[in-house]
C-alpha cells in the first residue's frame, strides 16, 4: 500500500515514526523463542472447527498448565470485525502461542490456541506457513492437531480417529487407542489440522491429527474429554481433566434431552401420518 | 502490473513521464499534516453501514464545522464504478478526511466520511491500515467510530450504545448516557467501525464505537441526532444540530405512517384468517 | 511465483533463457506510441457490456477504418480459458488497442476493443490503470467509453445519454443530441466505461461516456448505430454506417417479431385467467 | 509475510535456518532438467477435468512407461486440505511431472498429472504459467492436453475432439482422426486444459488439446482409452492398455444398466400419468 501525495508531497517529506501496519499475516513475539529456552518441544494446535472439540481441548491445556503466552497472530484472513467482551471492551481477533516447560516426565509444549481459521481459501496456506515458522523457530519435534470427525448422527461411545504423516507414528499413535479406519476421512482433512500435517512432511516434522468422533451439530466437551485422554496418557501430561469432565457430563444430559425430543418429535409425525395431516 | 513488451521494446525505452497510478490502497494527501498543524485531535469516523447512522452524523459535523479536507482516499476495494451526480458529471468513489482546528474548548478533529466501505473481506484490513497511518501521521489522541446498531424492528425510544477498547474509555463514557450492554453487539462489529478500535488497541490509541440503535431498515436521521448529542456533549461541540433534527422529525412522521400501515396489514392478514383464505 | 527446488538445486542453477510469463495484466506493444507519432488523439474504448453497444461501434470502428493493432492486453482477470475458433484453432481472451491515423479534419484515434472486462471486481481497478497508462503513453487528450444503458423494456426510440468528467465537456456533447438526464444512470457506470472516466480524471484527462440506451434483453445494433452516428457528427469521421445500418434493420424485425410474441403471451395469459386456470 | 515482533525484538534476532515456506505457486524440481537431458520431448498434460478422461489416460502412461518423477508442484490454488491414504498416513495435494526417455521411435516424454486444478480463477493462469515455465525448462517441442468434452447425454460411439494453436497441427491431427467440428466445444475449453494452449501460443509452443467425448456425468474410462488409442498412434507409443481397456469393459456393462434403469423409469413415469397421479 502506497500512501500517496497530491501536488508534489512526496511521502518521505510527510514526518512520522514508523509504526506497526497489521500484515497479512502478523506474527507477534512477544518472547524470544531462544530465551523461551524449550528442549525438543511437541507443538499442539487447536483452533476452532467440528464441535470445537480442538479448541476445548487446547484450551483446557493452556488454562491447566498456566502456560505462557509467546506469541500473537492478528490476520487479513480473519473476518473483518472485532468481538465485544462482557464489560464493553473490544478485542480483536487473533490466534495465540502458549509455550509451557515441563518439570516432569512430560515433553515442553507449544500450544497454538485461537479465534478463528482464515476465511478464505488462500489463507489457510498463508497461515499455516506461519504455523510452521513458528514450530520451526521453537525447534518443535512433533506435531500434534486436534480437531472434531462429524458423523451427522448422535454419538454412542465416542473415540479418537487419527491420521499421520508418516507409518511410524501410526504405529507409535495405535498403541495408544487412536483409530486408523481404511480411508477416513473419506473427504480428507480440511483447514489448518490437515494442512499443517501436509506442510509438516514437507519439512520433515513428525505429525499427526487426533480427531474426537462427534455428531457435528454442537460444541462436543465429551469428545473433547475422549481426545485430552489420549493425549494426557501418550505426553504423560500432569493435568486435571475436572472441568473438561464437568462439561462433558452437562452435555450428556443435554444428549440425552435431545434423544427424548427427537423421538416425541417422531412420535408425533407418525401420528400426524396416521391421521392423515400430509397428503 | 508490468508494462511488457514483445518484440524486444524494453519499457524503459518508450518514453513518458511518471504519472500516479490509482493504487490498492490510494491516499492522496492535499495538504502536509505538520501544515495542518492539529494539537492532540479527535478522530471521527462515520462511514456508510447499517441506517447510515455514522454517515449521517460524521456528513453534518463536516458541513457545520465547515471543516477542510486534506485527504482524498481511493481504493480497488470499493465498488468498481463511478457515481454520476445531477448535472451529469461523474465521481469517482471515494472516502475523504476533513480537519477541523478549534477555537473554543472543544478538541481540534480529525473527520473521516465518505462513500463506500471495502467491499471484501481482506480489503477492509487494508483500508483501516491506511485509516490508522492517518490518525498517526495527525497525531490523533483518541478515535470516535460512529455506526448503527440495527435490532430488526421499529425503536421506540432510540439511544447510544458503546463498546470501547479500553476500560478506562467505558468509565469515562457511561457518564454521558452511554450504555455498555452485557455482551452487545452479541455478533461482535464488522466493518470498519469496529475494526478501527482494533488495530487502534495495537497502536495503543484510545478508541470507542458510537452506535445509535435503529431498526436497520431505512437511513435513521433520529438515532444520528441521538448520537451526535452525545458527541457534543463530550467533545463541548459547538454546531448546529437543527439540520439533522428536521430530517429526525420527518423521519418519525414516516415512522408513524408505518406503523400505521404494519397494524392496518395484521388486521387485514387476522380478519383474511377469520375468513379461512389461508389453509 | 518462485520456482523452487528441493536437495540444495538453487534456480539459478537450472540454464533457460528468460521468458516472457503472462503478468497478471500484461500489455504488449507490438509498436512503440513515438514510431506510431499520434497527434493528440481521441481515445475511443468499447468492451463488451450491456446490449454489445460498446463494442459493436469500436469494432465498427476499427473495421471500416483499417486501424493498425499496436498493443495486445492478456490478464489474469479475464476468464481461464481459451476460445475456440471456427477452423478448430484456439484463440487467447484478450483486448487490443488498434490506431487511425487521420489524414483529413477528424483528429487521430487511439480504439481499445476486446473479449472480456474483468471477472473480478478488483481487476476492473488494475485493468483500468493499464487503458490510462496506454492513453498517457500516446498522449490522448479525450477518451470516449462507449456502452448500453439498459431500461429493462424494449426501446421505442433509441437515444444516446451520457455522462461526463467535466462540466464543460457537458455542454459540448449537449449540442450533438447526448442527453444529460438528472442523476441518470442512477446507479452509476459500472465497469471499464465508468471507472475510465473517474481514472482520467484523477489525470486531467477529459472522458465521456456515451451509452446507447437499449432494452439490455440483446445485442442492441441498432442503439450502437445511434452511438455512431453521434461519433461520427462530433469526431468529423469519415466511415460508412451500412454494415451497422443493416444489422440494425434485422433487428428492428426481430423485435417487432418478440413485440408480437408478447402480446400474444400476455392475451393467451388474460383469456387463461378469465377460464380461471390460476386461483 | 512478515514475521513482526512486539517490544522491539526485530526478526532478524531471532536466529533460525532458512526453511522452505510453501509458495503459492511451488515448483520442486527433484532433478534438473539437463541431468535428465530429453530430446526435443512432447509433454503430455492429464489434470483432472471432465470425465477424468484427461487425467487417466495420463496416469495410465505415467504407471505403464514406469516414468521417473521429477518435479513435485503445490499450490495454494489446490484446496486446503490434505488427502487421508488408505493406511491412514496424509497426503498433501500435488501435482507431479514425469519424464520418461524413450529408446525407440517415440519422442521423449514429460507429463503432467496430478491431484487438483485451480479452485480459484486467477490460480489458473499462475499455474499455468508454470507449467509452460516447466515445459521450456525441458526444452518442449509440442504440449498435447488431454481433457473430456461432457455433451450431457450418454455417449453410443465415443471419438475425439480436437482444437490447436496451429493450422498446421490441425491438419496433421486430423490423419489421425481426430476430430475438428466448426466451433466446437462452443463455450471455449476453460482450465488448464485450454489456457496451456494460449500461453504456448504466445511462446510459440505448437500445442492441441484432446478431448474424448463423454457424457460428463461420471468417470468415463472408455472416452480415456479413445484419447490413448489416438496418442499411442500419433506418438508411436509402445504401451500396453489393457489396464485401461478393462475398465472401459467395465464401464460399458455400467452403462448399459444405467441405460435399462433410465428406461424402466421412464416407463414408470409414463405409467403414473397414465394413472393421472400428477395434475
Amino acid at each position: 500500500m502506497k500512501i500517496g501525495c497530491i501536488e508534489g508531497i512526496p511521502i518521505e517529506d510527510i514526518p512520522i515514526r514508523r509504526w506497526s501496519m497489521l500484515e497479512k499475516v502478523d506474527v507477534r513475539f512477544l518472547k524470544k523463542p531462544e530465551e523461551v529456552g524449550l528442549k525438543e518441544p511437541v507443538m499442539i494446535e487447536g483452533l476452532p472447527g467440528i464441535g470445537h472439540v480442538g479448541k476445548l481441548v487446547a484450551d483446557h491445556l493452556v488454562k491447566e498448565l498456566k502456560a505462557e503466552k509467546v506469541i500473537e497472530i492478528y490476520s487479513h484472513h480473519f473476518p473483518p470485525q472485532v468481538m465485544v467482551e462482557e464489560d464493553g471492551t473490544i478485542r480483536m481477533p487473533k490466534n495465540e502461542v502458549y509455550v509451557h516447560k515441563s518439570t516432569d516426565s512430560s515433553p515442553d509444549l507449544v500450544i497454538l490456541v485461537g479465534d478463528f481459521q482464515s476465511i478464505s481459501s488462500e489463507g489457510h496456506f498463508e497461515l499455516v506457513n506461519a504455523y510452521i515458522d513458528i514450530a520451526k523457530k521453537f525447534g518443535v519435534k512433533r506435531i500434534f492437531t486436534l480437531g472434531g470427525y462429524g458423523i451427522g448422527k448422535l454419538v454412542e461411545e465416542t473415540y479418537v480417529l487419527g491420521a499421520a504423516n508418516s507409518k511410524r507414528l501410526i504405529e507409535e499413535l495405535s498403541a495408544y487407542g487412536i483409530q486408523f479406519e481404511k480411508g477416513e476421512p473419506g473427504g480428507g482433512i480440511i483447514g489448518a489440522s490437515g494442512l499443517i500435517l501436509g506442510a509438516a512432511q514437507l519439512e520433515g516434522i513428525e505429525s499427526a491429527c487426533l480427531m474426537g468422533v462427534t455428531s457435528g451439530y454442537m460444541v462436543d466437551p465429551k469428545s473433547a474429554k475422549a481426545v485430552l485422554d489420549v493425549l494426557i496418557k501418550m505426553l504423560n501430561l500432569n493435568v486435571s481433566v475436572e472441568a473438561l469432565d464437568e462439561r462433558a457430563k452437562e452435555m450428556e444430559k443435554l444428549v440425552a434431552q435431545i434423544r427424548e425430543m427427537q423421538e416425541a418429535t417422531v412420535q408425533q409425525w407418525k401420528s400426524d401420518e396416521d391421521l392423515g395431516y400430509f397428503r
